[in-house]
Protein backbone atom coordinates (compact mmCIF):
# COMPACT_ATOMS: atom_id res chain seq x y z
CA UNK A 1 0.00 0.00 0.00
CA UNK A 2 1.33 3.51 -0.63
CA UNK A 3 2.70 5.05 2.40
CA UNK A 4 3.61 8.54 1.11
CA UNK A 5 1.65 11.06 -1.12
CA UNK A 6 -1.77 12.11 -0.29
CA UNK A 7 -4.40 10.35 1.86
CA UNK A 8 -6.83 7.95 0.12
CA UNK A 9 -10.20 9.70 -0.94
CA UNK A 10 -12.21 8.92 2.04
CA UNK A 11 -14.77 6.82 -0.90
CA UNK A 12 -11.91 4.27 -1.52
CA UNK A 13 -11.07 2.83 2.00
CA UNK A 14 -12.87 -0.22 0.97
CA UNK A 15 -10.75 -0.12 -1.87
CA UNK A 16 -7.02 0.44 0.12
CA UNK A 17 -6.21 -3.12 -0.52
CA UNK A 18 -5.78 -3.09 -4.07
CA UNK A 19 -2.95 -0.05 -3.66
CA UNK A 20 0.04 -1.42 -5.49
CA UNK A 21 1.47 -3.64 -7.55
CA UNK A 22 0.01 -7.17 -7.98
CA UNK A 23 2.62 -10.35 -10.12
CA UNK A 24 1.36 -13.71 -10.95
CA UNK A 25 0.16 -16.24 -13.55
CA UNK A 26 -3.03 -16.51 -15.51
CA UNK A 27 -4.36 -18.88 -18.18
CA UNK A 28 -7.06 -17.79 -20.85
CA UNK A 29 -9.22 -20.31 -22.93
CA UNK A 30 -11.87 -19.49 -25.42
CA UNK A 31 -14.12 -21.39 -27.55
CA UNK A 32 -12.69 -19.76 -31.04
CA UNK A 33 -8.49 -19.96 -30.24
CA UNK A 34 -6.20 -22.55 -28.04
CA UNK A 35 -5.48 -21.63 -24.36
CA UNK A 36 -2.97 -19.63 -23.41
CA UNK A 37 -1.08 -18.62 -20.17
CA UNK A 38 0.63 -15.62 -18.97
CA UNK A 39 2.42 -13.34 -16.79
CA UNK A 40 0.66 -10.13 -16.03
CA UNK A 41 1.22 -7.50 -13.36
CA UNK A 42 -1.30 -5.37 -12.24
CA UNK A 43 -1.15 -1.65 -10.96
CA UNK A 44 -3.53 0.34 -8.37
CA UNK A 45 -2.23 3.68 -7.74
CA UNK A 46 -4.40 7.02 -6.09
CA UNK A 47 -3.62 11.08 -6.62
CA UNK A 48 -6.13 11.74 -3.31
CA UNK A 49 -9.06 11.91 -5.67
CA UNK A 50 -11.97 9.38 -5.59
CA UNK A 51 -10.53 6.94 -8.16
CA UNK A 52 -8.08 4.54 -8.49
CA UNK A 53 -5.95 4.32 -11.60
CA UNK A 54 -5.83 0.86 -13.35
CA UNK A 55 -2.81 -0.28 -15.18
CA UNK A 56 -2.43 -4.04 -16.23
CA UNK A 57 -0.04 -5.84 -18.99
CA UNK A 58 0.81 -9.34 -19.62
CA UNK A 59 3.78 -10.68 -20.70
CA UNK A 60 4.08 -14.37 -22.82
CA UNK A 61 5.48 -16.74 -20.25
CA UNK A 62 8.22 -18.25 -22.12
CA UNK A 63 9.31 -15.90 -24.80
CA UNK A 64 8.36 -13.11 -22.50
CA UNK A 65 7.00 -11.00 -25.49
CA UNK A 66 4.15 -8.21 -24.34
CA UNK A 67 0.48 -9.78 -24.66
CA UNK A 68 -2.43 -7.74 -23.54
CA UNK A 69 -2.58 -4.54 -22.17
CA UNK A 70 -5.42 -2.68 -20.18
CA UNK A 71 -5.71 0.79 -18.44
CA UNK A 72 -8.44 2.83 -16.77
CA UNK A 73 -9.95 3.77 -13.45
CA UNK A 74 -11.88 2.45 -10.61
CA UNK A 75 -14.71 4.10 -8.34
CA UNK A 76 -16.89 3.54 -6.16
CA UNK A 77 -19.61 6.50 -6.17
CA UNK A 78 -21.86 5.17 -3.42
CA UNK A 79 -21.08 2.84 -0.78
CA UNK A 80 -20.71 -0.88 -2.15
CA UNK A 81 -21.16 0.34 -5.92
CA UNK A 82 -18.51 0.36 -8.23
CA UNK A 83 -17.82 1.67 -12.06
CA UNK A 84 -14.40 0.71 -13.83
CA UNK A 85 -13.85 1.99 -16.80
CA UNK A 86 -11.14 0.47 -19.14
CA UNK A 87 -9.19 0.88 -22.63
CA UNK A 88 -7.97 -1.78 -24.17
CA UNK A 89 -5.21 -1.60 -27.31
CA UNK A 90 -7.41 -4.15 -29.48
CA UNK A 91 -9.85 -0.67 -29.78
CA UNK A 92 -11.88 -1.67 -27.30
CA UNK A 93 -13.40 0.81 -24.41
CA UNK A 94 -15.15 -1.11 -21.56
CA UNK A 95 -17.97 0.85 -18.97
CA UNK A 96 -18.29 -1.81 -16.12
CA UNK A 97 -20.57 -1.31 -12.98
CA UNK A 98 -21.33 -3.32 -10.53
CA UNK A 99 -20.91 -4.11 -6.60
CA UNK A 100 -18.19 -4.58 -3.82
CA UNK A 101 -19.28 -7.06 -1.42
CA UNK A 102 -17.07 -8.21 1.33
CA UNK A 103 -13.88 -7.68 -0.31
CA UNK A 104 -15.20 -9.17 -4.09
CA UNK A 105 -15.50 -6.71 -6.95
CA UNK A 106 -18.15 -7.63 -9.32
CA UNK A 107 -18.68 -6.11 -12.90
CA UNK A 108 -19.80 -6.14 -15.94
CA UNK A 109 -19.82 -4.01 -19.15
CA UNK A 110 -23.23 -1.36 -19.27
CA UNK A 111 -21.73 -0.65 -22.27
CA UNK A 112 -19.12 -1.32 -24.64
CA UNK A 113 -17.28 0.65 -27.53
CA UNK A 114 -15.18 -0.98 -30.06
CA UNK A 115 -13.35 1.11 -33.18
CA UNK A 116 -14.22 0.29 -36.95
CA UNK A 117 -11.36 -2.18 -36.85
CA UNK A 118 -11.90 -3.76 -33.60
CA UNK A 119 -13.02 -7.46 -32.75
CA UNK A 120 -16.32 -8.33 -32.19
CA UNK A 121 -16.20 -8.48 -28.15
CA UNK A 122 -20.21 -8.47 -27.02
CA UNK A 123 -19.74 -7.99 -23.10
CA UNK A 124 -17.44 -8.78 -20.49
CA UNK A 125 -18.13 -9.84 -17.10
CA UNK A 126 -15.35 -9.48 -14.05
CA UNK A 127 -14.67 -10.50 -10.39
CA UNK A 128 -12.03 -9.84 -8.52
CA UNK A 129 -10.93 -10.90 -5.02
CA UNK A 130 -8.58 -10.24 -2.52
CA UNK A 131 -7.41 -12.15 0.03
CA UNK A 132 -4.83 -10.81 1.99
CA UNK A 133 -1.82 -10.36 -0.36
CA UNK A 134 -3.31 -12.22 -2.58
CA UNK A 135 -5.33 -10.43 -5.98
CA UNK A 136 -7.40 -13.64 -8.30
CA UNK A 137 -10.20 -12.18 -11.00
CA UNK A 138 -11.99 -14.40 -13.20
CA UNK A 139 -12.99 -12.87 -16.83
CA UNK A 140 -16.03 -13.75 -19.04
CA UNK A 141 -16.91 -12.81 -22.60
CA UNK A 142 -19.40 -13.09 -25.14
CA UNK A 143 -17.42 -12.40 -28.75
CA UNK A 144 -19.06 -12.14 -32.05
CA UNK A 145 -21.69 -15.16 -32.08
CA UNK A 146 -20.51 -17.35 -28.64
CA UNK A 147 -22.47 -15.45 -25.61
CA UNK A 148 -20.81 -14.97 -22.02
CA UNK A 149 -18.39 -17.94 -21.49
CA UNK A 150 -15.48 -18.10 -18.95
CA UNK A 151 -12.16 -16.36 -20.57
CA UNK A 152 -9.45 -15.83 -18.16
CA UNK A 153 -8.30 -16.77 -14.54
CA UNK A 154 -5.37 -15.31 -13.01
CA UNK A 155 -3.60 -15.30 -9.58
CA UNK A 156 -1.72 -12.89 -8.41
CA UNK A 157 0.81 -11.76 -5.17
CA UNK A 158 1.78 -8.26 -3.99
CA UNK A 159 4.88 -7.08 -4.97
CA UNK A 160 4.79 -3.64 -3.38
CA UNK B 1 12.37 9.45 -28.62
CA UNK B 2 12.37 6.09 -26.56
CA UNK B 3 15.92 4.80 -27.85
CA UNK B 4 16.23 1.51 -26.39
CA UNK B 5 13.47 -1.76 -25.96
CA UNK B 6 11.59 -3.19 -28.64
CA UNK B 7 11.78 -1.61 -32.36
CA UNK B 8 9.07 0.59 -32.82
CA UNK B 9 6.57 -1.40 -35.11
CA UNK B 10 6.14 -0.35 -38.62
CA UNK B 11 2.76 0.87 -38.46
CA UNK B 12 3.84 3.86 -36.15
CA UNK B 13 5.96 5.22 -37.91
CA UNK B 14 4.06 8.27 -38.67
CA UNK B 15 3.31 8.76 -34.48
CA UNK B 16 7.33 8.45 -33.69
CA UNK B 17 7.89 11.84 -33.29
CA UNK B 18 5.15 11.57 -30.12
CA UNK B 19 6.86 9.11 -28.35
CA UNK B 20 8.05 10.24 -25.09
CA UNK B 21 7.02 12.84 -22.62
CA UNK B 22 5.84 16.48 -23.04
CA UNK B 23 4.71 18.93 -20.41
CA UNK B 24 3.40 22.66 -20.52
CA UNK B 25 -0.10 24.95 -19.73
CA UNK B 26 -3.65 24.56 -20.82
CA UNK B 27 -6.63 26.71 -20.62
CA UNK B 28 -10.04 25.48 -20.80
CA UNK B 29 -13.67 27.62 -21.00
CA UNK B 30 -17.28 26.56 -21.57
CA UNK B 31 -20.67 28.49 -21.46
CA UNK B 32 -21.64 26.22 -18.01
CA UNK B 33 -17.96 27.28 -16.26
CA UNK B 34 -15.74 29.63 -15.79
CA UNK B 35 -12.46 29.47 -17.36
CA UNK B 36 -9.42 27.62 -16.03
CA UNK B 37 -5.45 26.78 -16.52
CA UNK B 38 -3.91 23.74 -16.19
CA UNK B 39 -0.32 22.48 -16.13
CA UNK B 40 -0.14 19.28 -18.31
CA UNK B 41 2.30 16.13 -18.83
CA UNK B 42 1.42 13.90 -21.65
CA UNK B 43 3.12 10.64 -22.60
CA UNK B 44 3.54 8.40 -24.97
CA UNK B 45 5.03 4.64 -25.18
CA UNK B 46 5.17 1.74 -26.98
CA UNK B 47 6.09 -2.05 -26.40
CA UNK B 48 6.68 -3.01 -30.12
CA UNK B 49 3.17 -3.42 -31.14
CA UNK B 50 0.97 -1.72 -33.43
CA UNK B 51 -0.36 0.73 -30.87
CA UNK B 52 0.86 3.85 -28.53
CA UNK B 53 -0.09 4.09 -24.95
CA UNK B 54 -0.90 7.47 -23.72
CA UNK B 55 -1.48 8.78 -20.54
CA UNK B 56 -2.70 12.57 -19.22
CA UNK B 57 -2.78 14.20 -15.78
CA UNK B 58 -3.07 17.93 -15.19
CA UNK B 59 -2.58 19.68 -12.62
CA UNK B 60 -3.83 23.04 -10.96
CA UNK B 61 -1.38 25.92 -12.18
CA UNK B 62 -1.15 27.48 -8.59
CA UNK B 63 -1.59 25.07 -5.84
CA UNK B 64 -0.52 21.74 -7.49
CA UNK B 65 -3.47 20.09 -6.74
CA UNK B 66 -4.63 17.15 -9.50
CA UNK B 67 -7.67 17.75 -11.95
CA UNK B 68 -7.95 15.91 -15.16
CA UNK B 69 -6.80 12.65 -16.14
CA UNK B 70 -6.77 9.82 -18.92
CA UNK B 71 -5.59 6.89 -20.76
CA UNK B 72 -5.68 4.97 -23.26
CA UNK B 73 -4.23 3.96 -26.33
CA UNK B 74 -3.65 5.78 -30.31
CA UNK B 75 -3.20 3.09 -33.20
CA UNK B 76 -3.27 3.43 -37.01
CA UNK B 77 -5.24 0.49 -38.73
CA UNK B 78 -4.41 1.81 -41.75
CA UNK B 79 -1.90 4.82 -43.32
CA UNK B 80 -3.21 7.90 -41.83
CA UNK B 81 -6.12 6.47 -40.31
CA UNK B 82 -6.35 7.01 -36.47
CA UNK B 83 -7.94 5.40 -33.74
CA UNK B 84 -7.98 6.32 -30.15
CA UNK B 85 -9.09 4.80 -27.32
CA UNK B 86 -9.54 6.48 -23.61
CA UNK B 87 -11.05 6.15 -20.57
CA UNK B 88 -11.32 9.11 -17.87
CA UNK B 89 -11.51 8.92 -13.93
CA UNK B 90 -15.14 10.71 -13.97
CA UNK B 91 -16.52 7.13 -15.53
CA UNK B 92 -16.58 8.23 -18.72
CA UNK B 93 -15.06 6.31 -21.84
CA UNK B 94 -14.44 7.57 -25.37
CA UNK B 95 -13.76 5.48 -29.07
CA UNK B 96 -12.33 8.41 -31.64
CA UNK B 97 -11.77 7.67 -34.75
CA UNK B 98 -10.08 9.85 -37.54
CA UNK B 99 -6.94 11.13 -39.54
CA UNK B 100 -3.34 11.64 -39.39
CA UNK B 101 -2.50 13.84 -42.34
CA UNK B 102 0.66 16.33 -42.52
CA UNK B 103 1.39 15.60 -39.02
CA UNK B 104 -1.94 16.88 -37.82
CA UNK B 105 -4.46 13.96 -35.63
CA UNK B 106 -7.70 14.90 -36.21
CA UNK B 107 -10.13 12.60 -34.03
CA UNK B 108 -13.82 12.62 -33.20
CA UNK B 109 -15.98 10.70 -30.92
CA UNK B 110 -17.77 7.97 -32.97
CA UNK B 111 -19.04 6.22 -29.75
CA UNK B 112 -19.00 7.70 -25.96
CA UNK B 113 -19.98 5.36 -22.69
CA UNK B 114 -20.78 6.66 -19.42
CA UNK B 115 -21.20 5.22 -16.30
CA UNK B 116 -24.41 5.98 -14.28
CA UNK B 117 -22.86 8.64 -12.31
CA UNK B 118 -20.88 10.53 -15.06
CA UNK B 119 -21.28 13.93 -16.37
CA UNK B 120 -23.91 13.87 -19.48
CA UNK B 121 -20.69 14.11 -22.22
CA UNK B 122 -22.11 13.76 -25.62
CA UNK B 123 -19.56 13.74 -28.01
CA UNK B 124 -15.35 15.43 -27.59
CA UNK B 125 -13.51 16.02 -30.88
CA UNK B 126 -9.43 16.85 -30.82
CA UNK B 127 -6.48 18.11 -32.95
CA UNK B 128 -3.24 17.16 -32.40
CA UNK B 129 -0.61 18.83 -33.79
CA UNK B 130 3.51 17.84 -33.64
CA UNK B 131 5.67 20.72 -34.71
CA UNK B 132 9.21 20.04 -33.97
CA UNK B 133 9.12 19.49 -30.23
CA UNK B 134 5.64 21.11 -29.63
CA UNK B 135 2.96 19.30 -29.28
CA UNK B 136 -0.34 21.58 -29.12
CA UNK B 137 -4.07 20.22 -28.83
CA UNK B 138 -7.45 21.44 -29.06
CA UNK B 139 -10.41 19.84 -27.87
CA UNK B 140 -14.10 20.69 -28.52
CA UNK B 141 -16.74 18.88 -26.50
CA UNK B 142 -20.97 18.75 -26.48
CA UNK B 143 -22.09 18.83 -23.16
CA UNK B 144 -25.93 17.78 -22.09
CA UNK B 145 -27.65 20.53 -23.84
CA UNK B 146 -24.65 22.79 -24.70
CA UNK B 147 -23.52 21.71 -28.79
CA UNK B 148 -20.05 21.55 -29.82
CA UNK B 149 -17.66 24.24 -28.13
CA UNK B 150 -14.90 24.56 -27.82
CA UNK B 151 -13.30 23.59 -24.40
CA UNK B 152 -9.38 23.10 -24.46
CA UNK B 153 -6.36 24.26 -25.27
CA UNK B 154 -2.75 23.66 -24.90
CA UNK B 155 0.72 23.68 -25.70
CA UNK B 156 3.42 21.22 -24.67
CA UNK B 157 7.48 21.09 -25.24
CA UNK B 158 9.02 17.59 -25.19
CA UNK B 159 10.86 17.22 -21.91
CA UNK B 160 12.10 13.81 -22.47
Amino acid sequence: MADHGPPLHDALVPLAGLLGVFEGEGRGDYPTIEAFGYRERVTFTHVGKPFLAYQQRTWHPEHGGPMHAETGYLRLPAPGVAELVLAHPTGIVEVEEGTLTDGVLRLATSSIGLTGTAKQVRSLRREFVLEADTLTYDVWMAYDTVPETHHLHARLRRVT
